[in-house]
């Protein structure tokens, strides 16, 4: 089996609030059924998610603003779930959206609901959520790298892809730097270390989640989620994309 | 504090695949708002839930055919849920949507979620859906009386409103009887015992399940929910409804 990290940047326009991109989406779902194997999907939020949160100070405390703003916004996330389930489905896969919102935020409960739904033969799609932190009175946020750093280890994927909107992992932001250079093996502890945060065009918010699911003796590729057909030409020679084990 | 079953039959239209009755539910949210007091909603599947059930063969065991119907089912019972959650933001209400099939049908954690979420000051909106049952390797549905009569148990609400797509009880189902007599008070437990289980045109699948929750010490009303404007005129002389105390 595999996980999947579609990012926010790649399944919606970011400036745009609730702006959905169907036909990426189902170019990607193409390219993961040809592998023909069980997949679990973690998706990001982008406009359906930060926008709102931002707006309505989430996380923090609960307040009259903040109750609002828990309710669009995980009415806005579970409205793009709805939509990936819809593009699975209608490629015939039997998708199941798993809200961590209705767990708390807790890793461990989300990732036991996701085994369970794949041991039943199902496709679980989980994401960034927004949640109730009841203990601290507050209103929290799980984001996708959260989730799929605590499935790669209760899962033991072989293969973890996390799809950008950019190639790979770069020496610099290559949004900002034209001359940054794509690293298309990363296999040196060491060496990855010394990478910012900001490697992928702000689109993977740590490059240490990358590295930590390297570290569980998962081979992680980092591609470009509009070229989709690269997820299946990572074994080619002319592969374009990071791949770190 | 109060409940509300929204009938599948007042929210869409059953016979027609996905087909919301948005007007009805932002009238009734109109007239839920009025109360001025939080409240909880389950609502039914209608169109949305029982076609493709059946068509699927769920509740029954986990096959190929049965987990594309959960699959299926859930997507568009989540679809329903977003679309009441919709017209409840519209309206400035702070709802969340709790899908059961999260907590695999589990009424006890289902309701607590929803205790949860009322703690905090938001508007939970539960829903009959399908589940995962891991032992029986089944897939199951729970629906929105089993809902909402352990709703009832714990948040011990003073009021719960059926709304229906009939004006009440009836002495026999008023959609196959012309005659039928609505019954306009029930607290009598014998008499209640003598009536039907379809004595509301098919719309409360249990009787039982009114005379549950109004044993719990709840004034149950059920009532026409194509004429909101009663659930505000329960105190009424001219009320047209069945109550059941």
């Amino acid at each position: 089996m595999f996980l999947v990290k579609l990012g926010g940047s790649v399944i919606t326009i970011k400036g745009r609030y609730r702006f959905y991109r169907p036909k990426a989406v189902h170019e990607i779902i193409k390219e993961l059924k040809k592998k023909n194997e069980p997949f679990v999907v973690v998706h990001g939020g982008g406009s359906f998610g930060h926008i709102k949160a931002k707006e309505y100070g989430i996380p923090g405390e609960i307040t009259e603003r903040t109750k609002m703003g828990y309710s669009v916004v995980h009415r806005d996330m579970v409205d793009l779930n709805q939509r990936v389930m819809n593009s699975l489905i209608e490629s015939g896969i039997r998708g199941v959206g798993i809200p961590p919102s209705m767990f708390n935020g807790d890793l461990q409960e989300i990732s036991k609901s996701v085994g369970d739904h794949m041991d039943a033969g199902l496709f679980p799609v989980t994401f960034g959520d927004v949640y109730l932190n009841q203990k601290e009175k507050r209103f929290e946020i799980v984001s996708g790298d959260d989730l799929i750093l605590e499935l790669a280890r209760k899962l033991k994927p072989s293969d973890v892809y996390f799809l950008t909107d950019v190639d790979g992992i770069y020496d610099r932001n290559p949004k900002k730097y034209r001359d940054a250079v794509l690293l298309r093996q990363l296999n040196d502890t060491a060496k990855f270390e010394n990478i910012g945060t900001d490697v992928t065009g702000g689109m993977l918010k740590k490059a240490s989640t990358v590295k930590d699911i390297a570290k569980l003796g998962c081979t992680v590729y980092v591609l470009n989620g509009n070229v989709p057909s690269r997820l299946n030409r990572t074994e080619s020679k002319d592969f374009i994309g990071t791949v770190v084990k």
